[in-house]
């Protein structure tokens, strides 16, 4: 009989934000994996650390970091056989996901080529945006807005033609976007409005407005919020 | 010396998506505040209910449900009174919200008129809309996704503009404008592609293809999810 295969989110860096089932399951799952891209330390281990039972198998899975839009797909049919092979032994195998499991993060590719095989269980996590939007303690969104969330890669009058009309905003994957973001937003007059927030809930967070980021810095990791919405409450 | 303000996220219904930051303060907070709608039971309160000790103060918040676009504003000046009388009597006062306190909740109306005065934590929560996608076992948002989070309240004409173009919608608030999203969904040919969450992670957790929804039915609690992206993975 095969184990269970768990997609388990943990959150954006708080170990605390991780929810009970997630706990619960990390705690007696007998194989935990997790991304751990190009050798670096995996940072959903390190959320989940506090919580890994010492004698448990941990599967470090290679996914190499790519910008472009093909993923390495070999990569994820390696990963996939590799939590296949315990599966099949009847072994349960907790992937531990950065954030949320389905939002923005690269569980769906293992998800795609396991879910059919193996029985599932998803469990979602505290999203970046959630966690940034409690750090400067604004909404998200509210009331009737409209929220859109906008990858950074977009060009810049793609990304002006979005912002423009939303209640609420939250650009992700900003990193070597910045310039382009920044002048996106100054150009509408946002600049002012908008919140970069750098590694969310971790002890090495950062908070700044926008037009206060020195001119060359590209804050990886990071945020930003803008919420246009009704200031009336 | 006043007490704290917590604003806690306490999930989408199923008691264990509750963070484990949130169940400490829950399990220590002297006053737990939750709001309850015109005297309803308090969604807020039922889930969190494992967690709350015996010899608590409770604040039953009466916040009206209310349609339109302007909040019942002299409820919540009357709701911070409440909760302000036992802060400044020295006791934290948990506030529990449904989902995420900062994501379309009523959390926002207390703190712009509790934060400035009373020192205050916000613990992020997990949102219907990713629950919704972990129950179907679909990505909400990948890769360079767009994704677009709309209330239902919006006209057929602003649905069909916002939904074409974007790879990933949630469409919140649905209740009443059922028929009027089905029609916009239909007319983009995208009714097979959408799938009607009901009461997402609830013991009545109900799941259908938004097609197979008989007509004259009005899901409440519900969160339509559509998943344009690509399907290679």
């Amino acid at each position: 009989m095969s184990g269970t295969f768990y997609g388990l989110g943990v959150g954006p860096g708080d170990p605390e934000l991780i929810t009970l089932k997630a706990w619960r399951i990390i705690s007696h799952a007998p194989v935990i994996a997790y991304p751990a891209a190009n050798g670096n330390e995996s940072l959903a281990r390190k959320i989940a650390a506090p919580f890994i039972p010492e004698d448990v198998t941990e599967l470090a899975i290679p996914v190499p970091m790519r910008r472009e839009r093909e993923p390495a797909q070999e990569a994820y049919d390696e990963a996939a056989k590799l939590i296949a092979r315990h599966l099949d032994d009847g072994k349960d195998v907790a992937f531990l996901c950065e954030g949320d499991p389905l939002f923005y993060g690269s569980f769906a590719y293992l998800l795609d080529r396991l879910a059919g095989k193996h029985p599932t269980v998803i469990v979602p996590g505290i999203t970046s945006i959630t966690a940034c939007a409690a750090q400067i303690g604004r909404p998200l969104a509210a009331r009737n807005d409209i929220l859109k969330v906008l990858p950074g890669t977009l060009d810049a009058e793609r990304l002006k033609q979005e912002i423009t009309g939303a209640d609420a905003v939250a650009i992700m994957k900003v990193g070597q976007h910045f310039e382009k973001i920044r002048g996106v937003l100054t150009e509408l007059g946002l600049a002012e409005r908008a919140t970069i927030i750098e590694k969310a809930t971790r002890e090495d967070e950062r908070i700044t407005r926008l037009a206060d980021v020195p001119a060359g810095e590209r804050p990886y990791f990071s945020t930003i919020l803008i919420y246009q919405g009704s200031e009336a409450w």
